[in-house]
């Protein structure tokens, strides 16, 4: 007889989940404290700037795919196991964190560039240690690296039209 | 007649002291998914390496101190009226966080010092835009600003030590 219950276990795991959800959308409410404002408004856009509405959306679905990614690796053993993958999802998750502060906080577009660059690094190379743990984990990261891409080009456009 | 009774106003401080306290906290427990291990026994340590046990209390003190350090500068208006100087803040926080999955996390210890320079900047600019707003805020931050110049020594001088 085994001394810890498949029950148990799930608990656990649910649990794991649960941290990692919670996690991921605290680094994510730091946003929510600077709301593009009457600053933001005045800003020369490109075309193909998108409309406000989407952030919201994008980013929630986006926070959620990095947590379930977190937690799929994290259950492979834990941060024992995982500590070089997960320390640099950690990692990416702070720089994250920072870019709102950065951009809408400081309105301070060029040092914010400069920081989602470091971001980029870091996803790709949460990406690229996720990959022989977790095959999904790794393909839940994708549709973030692409759209931080895109936030790069948006945020280093709106830097250089408003100098 | 008013229409926000003072116990209203009352309510919504300490809602906002217990945000800052959450808040602060999170970026801490960061810390305790990479607890001190093998690796950092087997480093080879400077003779002022202070005792293991002195880093949780300390930084619970700076934590609780950063936290009442915000919530006094935020009281000053919310995040309208001190964008700047709570931008900065939130910035080092992430700062703070992102050391250590870097340093315990990934065993990275010149990467993390490059980190700490960062952080201590991002302390030094956040006391500078604190000092007009509120002055007990500013100084309850200069004990967290001497105990991460000592933490970036000591960052330096186990890197050097353990090239």
């Amino acid at each position: 007889m085994s001394t810890t219950p498949p029950k148990r276990f799930e608990t656990r795991l649910a649990f794991g989940l649960a941290g990692w959800l919670v996690l991921c959308f605290s680094a994510a409410s730091l946003g929510a404290f600077f709301m593009p404002g009457e600053w933001y408004a005045t800003l020369k856009k490109p075309l193909w700037n998108p409309p406000g509405w989407i952030f919201g959306p994008v980013w929630s679905a986006l926070y959620a795919m990095m947590a379930v990614a977190a937690w799929l690796v994290w259950k492979r053993g834990g941060f024992v196991a995982q500590r070089r993958p997960l320390a640099l999802f950690l990692t990416q998750l702070a720089l994250n964190a920072a870019w709102t502060p950065l951009f809408f906080g400081l309105h301070w577009p060029g040092l914010a560039f400069a920081e989602i660059v470091l971001l980029w690094l870091a996803i790709a190379a949460t990406i690229a240690a996720f990959r022989p743990v977790h095959r999904i984990a790794t393909w839940l990261l994708v549709p973030y690296l692409a759209w931080v891409s895109f936030a790069a080009a948006l945020n280093f456009t709106l830097w250089r039209l408003n100098l």
